[in-house]
């Protein structure tokens, strides 16, 4: 029973200690917070600690006293025991605190093997080795060795590292902010991020759900379960490692292969996930969630007391992607009945510097009666007037009441600090600076889209698929891993349109295969050594009579000689030549993490620079395909601008969909890429020009 | 005698009042903090406030007494009066605290008009109106009615918005950040930031220059200003109004007319100004900058009691453009003598949660010491053991004596305070997460490179003025103000290569112009009307007989008119056609603050969407007109990539200085562009194809 690791109604310590300074004390001492909570502690030697009766191990404790938890803190080697032991015992849950595992090297990594073994064979959950233990505020349980107290709030929060826990716990107690629950995830050898994303959703003390990973275990079930619970509750991570420098610095913290951080982006944007860019902006943003009802637009208005910071904040805003709302003239009028002439009656208000809190009253008041604001911005500063409590009590009051989220930035220091304590003893979050009070309210607006939007339903399609098996069954047979042109009739198998080509041995055999298609005609080198066939002048074309083949055919064959003496080639390829269309790329990767990465981005030198390239974690549903192709910045030039045609859309989003599936379907391929892909004017279709793809070995 | 605004004897207080809660009685509480200061209250309707002896008028004030600064707080109306009377006496320098000028509509902006003109008869200096004053801590003068204290310190800080004043006032009293000099500049109607950058310049307590600026009053003198300055001492600098809608803001704040954002990076950038993003980062920056020594290079080292954090701050660094340093051998070896064996002796070095204070100062020693670190980052997160105060103690000893920079994160709250009363008693800045550390380890990075790097000496180059002159003379007397193709003679005044090209009105005369010059050519419409000729089906490349000019003459009018019915059709060019080159574009806008504004980017439809431009205010030195070049995105595609021929780069950076000198010689020239400007090959040049400029009325 997993309940019974957040409320349990005994929980034995194996490892107990009456040593200050000890785990195994503190541990103990945090149980005790909760007098309702029978504790056993397990140790050897000792017959009572702290006045508990103390058993030499778990399978002494008699029956009736059978613990729903135990919590290990003893040295790594003995921890396989204790988890034996506790199975033996019929403890359901435990948690490991322990570290020395996974993380310390090869005998580390042995122990922890040896745990998952042990888990497996009694059932048991596990969290860590290697954590801080976990805190349930609702059901009154601090099972971690934490030295900061937690409140009681609506957060539930998750942590890879222990260290980031104790942070967060330390500025949660400075700032009064409360958890519902608190999870040290540690080394994640059994329990991981999945299972208390689903422990999270159903927990009914939990409004807001964070979390700090360094990886993911499982990422395709991650993506599954995270779109899901998403629906029901804002999640909010960082994930760490984003970099390759920083990467480096993962594996040598927790072994954790880290994904490429492009996969991490897909699957979290494709799990409705928000991704925070630092701890503090993770903290900002669950604070919003905590108190604020969720906006129905983009709409923003700013109310001030100073010129300056209105300005400053309206400049956040847009950098944000949130609008300026603009008023009704209602709204404006009574603004202008109570507000002093000087003052500044649109979007951001100004109440101006001598402002009392019966204005700013005011100001909320109609503001938010105002059916074109969706959320607004306090910004408060110590003018010589300024009475910083009252205004912040009266805003509070305003917040709690409202159903458009209201977020405040206090800003100064000394005389600022009266009303921020107004706001932390009532739960109200005051961000530091604009910037940061305006990227909540941006995850807030985030998060009402993530929460509206339908489910993704990954497209299923119908295909050829045991064409596809023999042929890679086939190839692997015979060892051929790299394939190009000459494999096209895969793409044929899944319906996507190939252009008409023929493969020739020799030059008499291309001057056919050209007449056979008719003119004019593409000629590519056919080489398994060759990828970009342009740099050694493998491509003619253009080709318009048979005089052209043979042109083309010797002075390819020399030139390609020339640049690539060593390159083994098995012939040419003639196209059919297509004009008038675009050319884009679709391509896929194996990420460690998440599975086959798709790529969408426009063809031609630019893309390689700028890097405007999409993403998604396959398979993908209709919906994420159209996303793809509609986020990469050179869209317009697909969809047409300064009277262009527009470019067959539907049919890149038809053979996304269509490779989506080939790649899900067959795990055997790991790299794959159409490049081009011909997009032909809108209703024209497109067509695959040349492809590329490796099989595993 | 400026110095006399910052240092005087004596004071005049105009408005002085004995009324708590008002200005005059705020002001004159300041300025008695320093018991030395002669103070004298001006007031007609008082013998005596607060003990001072008081005057009807300041002419009335005995001339062994004369004022050497007056600080006028009287209502708008009156100021005026006031100005002219200080004149009178013979007052250098006055504050005009007083509001309802230029900010509060057309009267005010009377007024102001009549104070700038009353300061020019006089010569006085005049800061102000409608600011909160100054204060000089080296000096004791407390010229403003600020409710804050401000500290001693070496931070010049000065701000067009009063309020930012009042919240970085307390902010400072609360972290204990200290300032050499504070400026409120309200409306800046005679003192503006150029002439403060240049008196903290010459101040010898001021070591960092830090500003809130709604906008510039003379762009062009800022640039020369700040980069003589900025060599000195970095200027950190936020501007607000950055984006479109902030700027709306602007203009109805101080009705300051905001220049474009992307004029301000450029002119920033050429001032060697570190533009801040915000406030709060505008702060992080000067109390870097306050403390630190440079750094001689980008290599960082992180030490850190929490792998989590140190994996953040790595991935912070890489965004940041920082580098994670590689440690010498011997770095690594004296890490692992005194810490544990579980510790990270690589960079991040993780010294453990349990690490106590003697741990992190052998870290610091060892890693200092590395030749390949050039600046530290500290991180403290509050595990159980950790004493936190004590590291702070060991740490602020380490940063006070070091040649490197070292910045703190002490990470938390509750526990974590104690450390950072240490570091604020010890006066260095603890920044509240990782990110804001990196960002300002990234500050003194990059002013370390704007400090050492050669002065920009603009270009001056010979050219027909003369010519140009004429030109521009004869095209204003004929109003022709929109110029094209047709007047490409201008740039051959200036020495940028033209294509030979030649004007056609008949058909007859376009078929002998393309045999003069010889097959093959290009055809271009000619029409003041027409911007974007593809559109309309203006161009025919490629014409090889007179076959081809006939056909493409018919079509293209026949095309043109059914696009552009009204368009005003002067004729057809004819250009040689040029192939084997790349398009690039250059382009001038006048800005409202800074004047002419270049732009540099690639040709081609990409740029348009992806914005890949870069600008700089002219004139321009040759080193900048190369930054122009290398800092766009695409600019491989010109350097030469995949086997391609570079271009001819030293000729565009050619070409842009001859613009930037032609539009600098004619500010009639209103907007400017070469488009395209074809580059050839390295070593053979660049050529104009088509021109567009509009001269002003």
């Amino acid at each position: 029973m997993l309940e019974n690791m957040f409320d349990p109604d005994s929980v034995a310590v194996i490892g107990a200690s009456r040593k200050e300074g000890k785990v195994g004390r503190a541990v103990l001492e945090n149980l005790m917070q909760n007098s309702d909570l029978k504790i056993i502690p397990i140790n050897p030697n000792s017959d009572e600690i702290l006045r508990l009766r103390c058993y030499p191990n778990i399978t002494a404790v008699p029956g009736e006293n059978k613990a729903d938890l135990a919590i290990i803190v003893v040295p790594a080697r003995m921890v396989p025991d204790a988890v034996n032991e506790c199975g033996m015992a019929g403890v359901d849950n435990i948690i490991v605190i322990s570290a020395g595992f996974k993380e310390a090297g090869v005998e580390g990594a042995r122990l922890e093997r040896e745990c998952i073994s042990l888990c497996d064979k009694y059932g048991i959950n596990m969290i860590g080795p290697n954590c801080l233990g976990i805190i349930d505020t609702a059901s009154g349980l601090n099972a971690s060795f934490a030295a900061n107290r937690a409140f009681e709030g609506n957060i539930a929060m998750m942590s890879q590292s222990g260290a980031i826990c104790t942070v967060t716990l330390d500025w949660a107690e400075r700032t009064g902010v409360g958890f519902s629950k608190f999870i040290s995830l540690g080394n994640k050898a059994v329990l991981a991020e999945n299972d208390f994303l689903q422990i999270f959703e159903n927990d009914d003390t939990t409004a807001v759900i964070a979390g700090y990973l360094e990886g993911v275990k499982n990422g395709p079930e991650f993506i599954k379960i995270a779109q899901r619970v998403s629906r029901s509750k804002p999640i909010i991570l960082v994930k760490s490692g984003r970099t390759s420098v920083g990467s480096r610095a993962v594996s040598s913290h927790t072994g954790t292969l880290a994904g490429s951080d492009a996969a991490y982006n897909a699957a979290f944007k494709q799990g409705g996930v928000l991704r925070a860019d630092s701890l503090e902006e993770m903290l900002d943003y669950s604070r919003a969630f905590s108190v604020c009802p969720l906006p129905e637009g983009r709409n923003i208005a700013i109310i001030t007391n100073a010129g300056g910071l209105g300005i400053l904040t309206a400049d956040a805003c847009y950098n944000a992607g949130l609008s300026i709302a603009s008023f009704e003239e209602n709204t404006v009028e009574r603004l202008r009945e109570k507000l002093p002439p000087a003052a500044n009656f649109y979007n951001p208000v100004d109440v101006l510097g001598d402002a009392g809190a019966d204005l700013y009253e005011h100001a909320l008041k109609v503001v938010l009666d105002d059916i074109n604001v969706n959320g607004i911005i306090v910004l408060v500063s110590p003018q010589s007037m300024t009475d910083v409590s009252e205004i912040a009590e009266k805003v509070a009051e305003k917040i709690k009441g409202s159903k458009k989220p209201i977020l405040c930035n206090f800003a100064g220091g000394s005389r600022i600090a009266a009303g921020e304590d107004v706001l932390n003893k009532h739960g109200i979050p005051n961000y530091s600076s604009a910037e940061r009070a305006v990227a909540s309210m941006n995850a807030l607006c985030n998060y009402h889209s993530i929460k509206h939007k339908n489910p993704e339903i990954p497209a299923v399609l119908n295909a050829d698929k045991e064409f596809a098996r023999n042929f890679i069954d086939i190839a692997s047979s015979e060892n051929r891993r790299t394939h190009g042109l000459e494999s096209m009739d895969i793409l044929k198998a899944y319906d996507i349109p190939v252009v008409d080509s023929r493969i020739a041995n020799t030059l008499p055999e291309a001057i056919k295969a050209a007449e056979d298609m008719g003119y004019p005609v593409v000629m590519k080198i056919l080489s398994p050594d060759i990828s970009h066939k342009t740099d050694v002048g493998g491509i003619r074309l253009d080709l318009e009579h048979a005089d052209d083949i043979e042109r083309a055919y010797n002075s390819m064959m020399s030139d390609v000689r020339h640049y690539m003496p060593d390159a083994e080639i098995t012939g040419v390829q003639l196209q059919k030549m297509i004009s008038g269309g675009k050319e884009v790329i679709i391509g896929m990767d194996r990420d460690p993490q998440f599975g086959p990465l798709l790529m969408f981005g426009l063809g031609g030198t630019y893309v390689e620079f700028l890097k405007d390239v999409s993403f998604a974690v396959a398979p993908i549903s209709e919906s994420e395909a159209k996303h793809m192709v509609s986020s990469v910045k050179t869209y317009p030039l697909i969809a047409g601008v300064r009277g262009e045609e527009p470019s067959d859309i539907d049919s890149i989003i038809a053979t996304l969909l269509k490779v989506s599936q080939l790649v899900t379907d067959f795990p055997e391929i790991l790299e794959f890429e159409i490049n081009p892909l011909m997009v032909m004017p809108e209703g024209q279709g497109c067509v695959a020009m040349d492809i590329r793809f490796t099989l595993n070995s």
